[in-house]
């Protein structure tokens, strides 16, 4: 590798915020003395015990407190993992944005729901182009993901280059636009580059990832199958390309295309006005209309893949939809995989369709949108990085793309798996962990933001699991006599009117122990509350093994 | 087929009474005029939105009307979906318990820590051998499983035999006894099988199950790849020939072994009691001993393979063991595949794992206990039944065997995906559903079986999603007036501390709307009760977006 000159001395950071203990909330901050420029801003979903929780959003107290020096937000493409956070953290932290075209729809499309686009500076940028930024200078560059216009970057720096892939694959055939731009990573390789940071998801997976227009072959071969019956195709809202081919089967089938599910209906929409995709005229009609073609000449193209209670597939399962109910005769294509975690949501829709008398299609017709060994291996082999930083997965993915490095001869001592705020400090000479930012998810519940935290949702998982019992009782305030209570009331515990005996029982229990400490002339509040707590919490676990949350509530008269 | 004797004409009953709308709870009566017989008599576990209950058990509603008529359960093997609700249903349906030696073993241990077992009759039933019921004769067949000992059941009734495989899987090969008794199901059915009842669960999967020796083939490459580190390995308790062969290759390496996780260090002592597992002398040890030798002689086998948080393998990462805790250098091996569902929480561990350093082996180290489409094929070659009858598995798994069964060659007519409560009538010339029964899920949680119901279930989910506001207020009793509150005391809402302003508003807000209420007269509890809840929910929507569930509550001084 070429050396770089380096004239000041100073080290390039590398600062994770997110996205390295979770999946998603991809955003990472890269600072050079005075400039600090940010990859991604995205969202994480609530994982399954955060109770209520909508999403979930990095913690950017570090560029608050450097806010300074922040230049901007790259993003790589419109995932929410990687666009999602911008309306919460732009609020804080309002820097310009760069990304690539639907990037940027995305994003606008975005901004407008929260009232957003007037406060905000936004550039779109070629691939090819470059943006200078401080110290920095960041070059974006084409790849292929499953969305269109997604982009790697190449983030120069006085110490060096460092090349990020986002989420990628290599597609030699894809479906819009160019193949990844290989040549350029070569090229950037040949110049020296310090450091990769490479997307891990398949990384445990063997071989290349098919090209997108693999399903396209099958789309022809199911259609061409299924001649006589409606078709409904599920898939991921984003996945632009997707929807062209399904168009473009749909097309040469002579049938009519709808798109049904909001999500789905406004980025077809953002990506027709920016035309990343090709609708031939009279092909893609409104849902309504959809009742004056006969059932072979239909395709609906719907949200839902992974079985959202909510999602348009679903209420078109159950009879809930206002426009179309899926039954007999039907034939309905996953054009999706399952993930993790949605495996029992996605089987329960499969189940019902079945049982609703349509046909369900569920093997082959969807490839990954992420690299597989094969090109993660072709990325490092043309980048030949000094140091590899494995990005983007769960700890097993990134420790797989680790081994990848090693295998690919990358000392051990040079591939970096980090935590998100471990401030990693590049040179040519050395890299190595120097200190550590504050992090963290902050939930998003409702308009809160931030303001449910770990004490709440301990909260709401007791009152799940076992509900709430409040025992109420006033106080005349001078005496401190009891004149009025213990009552006890409950909810999600067991079902009262079956249960009489328990919860009258319950109540005589708590009314002597309470009775006993006036008696002995205890009334300090804390001291009551503490022992309707103990003797109801011993009493309701003899009697049920439950542990239901007691709240105790005294009133003054 | 030959026909069979009917002198009465009348009809056999197939009355599945769970086991068809979930996984798990299988029970199916059979029913000849004054006889009923059981098969198994399983649980489930709770789904995803049955917040803090811990298993369900089927209705028996049916059987306890009919209890004179009930002759015996019939059980074909020991896992908790086909045995695990007999220490409740016997309560009410205390009627004999057939089974092999180890699903005896097994129950007799469940009963024992119910404190069961003075009360029920039991017999063990050796394969080949049949029991007289009533109307019924019922004859054990082997078969194969991920547990000894199972069984699959001819079923004989003045109406015709009636074949139920169980659970089963077709192992040339097996660890432990014989091969499934493939030459008696011929026999069966070139006799005249009236209707086959087959388990579905894999029959969406091509191609034959391997013997479950493979797998022990797997133990020996990995243990010879390992030589020098402790080797892990998680399973499920209830595989006592996956334990065997541990324990086989354990002792090629000159390796000790301990077993940790309490429900398989039951079902170990169970198996060897019963003499259903050879572990050669001194290669068992207690975990306290493995101490006291080096690394490569440890084995350590343990629960939690489906990633439990609270069993052992769990634990063992997470540094929460007394014993035991995995790091670096140590040897991991799954010996399971994810049940659906529990893929995140395996995925979990694994991470823990590999953060700690362990290394983790996923593949290769497990095979399936079910028949896949070859061996269901072959079954039905050999059964040759008039009726096919799916069952074991979701919707989508029955409907797939159905699948199976129209390509052997079975009048579609003639296959039934039952639902639970159908009671399908049969006879030699038709079979049709002729009624329902009452069935449904009784949910168990600690000590209360069934005092959970929707509406528990239903305040859960609220309570979980998003908290409790309480309204405490004290009327005066003669007056009406309000002496004291209202106060607001929340749980599971909101950060409280930070959120002073908005519970302070909320309260006055509430305060007013109840001011008005009396200031008009009105005292009616009903009515005060209905504005809180009204003028809260409207405000806290408002402020928040979030609807947490509002209990005012009216004390009387």
């Amino acid at each position: 590798m070429k050396k770089k000159e380096n004239n000041s001395g100073s080290k390039l950071k590398i600062i994770p915020l997110g996205g390295l203990e979770q999946i998603g909330m991809n955003i990472t901050a890269f600072e050079y003395e005075d400039s600090i420029i940010v990859v991604d801003c995205g969202l994480a979903f609530p994982a399954d015990d955060m109770l209520g929780i909508d999403l979930v959003i990095p913690d950017v107290t570090y560029l608050r407190d450097n806010i300074d020096r922040v230049k901007g937000f790259m993003i790589t493409h419109g995932h929410e993992d990687h666009i999602g956070a911008l309306p919460y953290v732009l609020r804080d932290v309002n820097v310009p944005i760069y990304a690539t075209r639907l990037t940027m729809g995305i994003i606008e499309h975005k901004l407008t729901e929260h009232g957003m686009t007037k406060g905000t500076k936004r550039k779109v940028v070629k691939f090819g182009q470059s943006i200078n930024l401080g110290q920095f200078r960041v070059e974006f560059i084409k790849t292929n993901h499953s969305i269109v216009d997604a982009a790697a970057l190449a983030i120069y720096s006085p110490a060096g280059v460092v090349v990020h892939t986002g989420d990628f694959k290599v597609d030699y055939t894809p479906v819009f636009g160019d193949a990844i731009d290989l040549q350029r990573f070569a090229e950037l390789g040949k110049k020296g580059v310090l450091a990769l940071m490479c997307d891990s998801t398949n990384a445990e997976r063997p071989g290349f990832t098919p090209s997108e227009k693999t399903v396209g072959k099958t789309f022809d071969t199911l259609f061409e199958e299924h001649k006589n019956t409606r078709i409904f195709v599920a898939t991921f809202a984003s996945n632009v390309d997707r929807v062209q081919q399904i168009i473009n089967t749909a097309y040469k089938f002579g049938r009519k295309v709808a798109v049904e599910g909001r999500s789905m209906v406004n980025i077809i929409e953002t990506a027709r006005s920016l035309e990343c995709i090709n609708i031939p005229e009279n092909t893609l009609i409104d849902l309504d209309q959809m009742k004056n073609y006969p059932d072979e000449q239909q395709v609906i193209i719907t949200t839902g893949s992974q079985g959202e209670s909510m999602a348009a597939l679903s209420r078109m399962a159950n009879n809930m939809h206002r426009k179309i109910t899926i039954g007999a005769g039907d034939t309905v294509i996953f054009s999706s995989s399952p993930i993790p975690g949605n495996e029992k949501s996605v089987t329960r829709i499969i189940n019902e369709l079945l049982r609703k008398g349509a046909e369900v299609i569920f093997q082959d017709a969807h490839v990954s949108g992420h690299a597989c060994q094969e090109e993660i291996k072709l990325i490092y082999t043309l980048v030949q990085p000094k140091y590899s930083i494995p990005v983007h997965g769960e700890y097993k993915h990134l420790k797989a793309q680790a081994r990848i490095a090693e295998g690919l001869g990358i000392e051990k001592d040079n591939i970096f798996i980090m935590s998100s705020g471990d401030v990693l400090e590049l040179s040519d000479e050395q890299a190595q962990v120097v200190g550590k930012v504050p992090t963290g998810g902050i939930l998003v519940d409702g308009l809160g933001v931030g303001d449910v935290g770990n004490v709440v949702l301990r909260d709401r998982q007791r009152l799940g699991e076992d509900g709430i019992l409040i025992v109420v009782m006033s106080l005349e305030k001078y005496s401190g006599t009891l004149i009025a209570g213990p009552d006890i009331v409950s909810r999600g515990f067991v079902y009262v009117k079956e249960s009489d005996e328990l919860m009258e029982e319950a109540r005589i229990t708590v009314d002597e122990a309470l009775q006993a400490c006036l008696d002995r002339g205890i009334t300090d509040w804390g001291k009551l509350k503490s022992t309707t707590k103990d003797v109801l919490s011993e009493y309701v676990w003899k009697k049920t093994k439950r542990r239901p949350m007691i709240l105790p509530i005294i009133m003054e008269v």
